[in-house]
């Protein structure tokens, strides 16, 4: 029983995150897959995440639903800020106030309860954003933190926080994944996919993902609008 | 308008964190408060929040949801775990996982969106119940994460994290908060307050409080159910 390895693994039904859940099934963990309904304009990948996550073969999928709507200041989250098609000089208005933030802390809280001791996220600095909690100095402090935060460490556990793609480029991200079995047609990175999870092909996170498939010289399975 | 300083101020409804807000407000902040329906038992402190808010003049009030319930692991949040009433060895089982973790980055995602350099927090760890996450090295190096978290701080701004009760008795936190005005009876601290507000008298909270209206020799305007 104490070889088992737990993982609660953040899965937001893109690209990314379900090649972290492969990454993680490849290393031996349960997986406890989390998403969040947090006002995004992009539900559909919410229907995504729970499909991926039974496909996949995580023990439990957790929505949580945490209104970050409510604060506004974010394209993804406010229907009166367009999603931009061009690249941004700098943080792009698609950033979402703490989001990473606000997800690790419960990926944290039920860790704690599951007694798991690694939580896997699939941010990534180099083919990205340009967003602050996607660096690697930002999840270093938060593990810090959080091994300050609870009662599981209190008593002697360590909890590491994974972030397997940091330092890979979007094409070594599709690369792993497809060696791993991962059915990217499943996935869904658009900011504004429709109600079928089809993509608009024009977003900052349609652009990077395209240009990863070309990169990689793998098959773009996504399904687009037009 | 430069000159205006803007805080959130984490506001339970409890006595300490009402001090913490005429605390803030007594240093020239704009006091923006929020509270958290998390599941608790004990909601009529949600209401206390409200009324506390409005009569010490913030400028707004937020009650944001996360259900902590659906995790389970606590007392204060699974009707089936006893709130008990004698001092447990080691942290106690109202300990709710990285409760002030969720809580603090829900209020970093706010202060973010309101331009705001300081949140405040009540959490005290001289007359505590031992939680993990109200400790100084805790609280340090959340505030270190949350600087490299944001767009905010991406753009040089500082985020403080202010926790002014932190190494003050709960006799030293009353006496602090009489000389502000702070009107205690409006506060709820007790774990298992019922609907009215009324406190149970013998949770660990409701000891600490009536200890430390002795100590201060401040009357214990408090309402109990008997």
């Amino acid at each position: 029983m104490n070889n088992i390895k737990r993982a609660v693994v953040l899965l937001s039904g893109g690209l990314d995150s379900a090649t972290v859940l492969a990454i993680a099934k490849s290393q031996g963990y349960e997986c406890f897959t989390m998403s969040f309904d947090y006002g995004q304009r992009h539900r559909a990948e919410l229907d995504a995440a729970s499909s991926l996550s039974h496909a996949m073969g995580a023990e439990l999928h957790k929505l949580v639903t945490i209104n970050l709507a409510d604060f506004g200041g974010s394209a993804l989250t406010d229907e009166r800020i367009d999603v931009p098609v061009l690249p941004a000089e700098g943080i792009p208005v698609t950033y979402v106030p703490a989001r990473n933030t606000v997800f690790l802390s419960l990926a944290l809280a039920w860790s704690e309860v599951l007694s798991v001791s690694d939580i896997f996220i699939g941010v990534n600095a180099v083919d990205y954003s340009g967003y602050p909690d996607c660096r690697p100095d930002y999840i270093a402090a938060f593990e810090v933190m959080a091994n300050l935060a609870t009662r599981q460490c209190d008593e002697g556990g360590q909890l590491k926080i994974r972030a397997p793609l940091i330092n890979m480029s979007k094409a070594e991200i599709i690369t792993k994944g497809s060696e791993l079995g991962v059915d990217y047609s499943k996935t869904v990175s658009c900011y504004q996919a429709d109600q079928q999870g089809r993509a608009c092909g024009v977003c900052d996170s349609c652009r990077l993902r395209r240009d990863g498939f070309v990169a990689a010289g793998v098959t773009d399975s996504t399904k687009y609008q037009t």
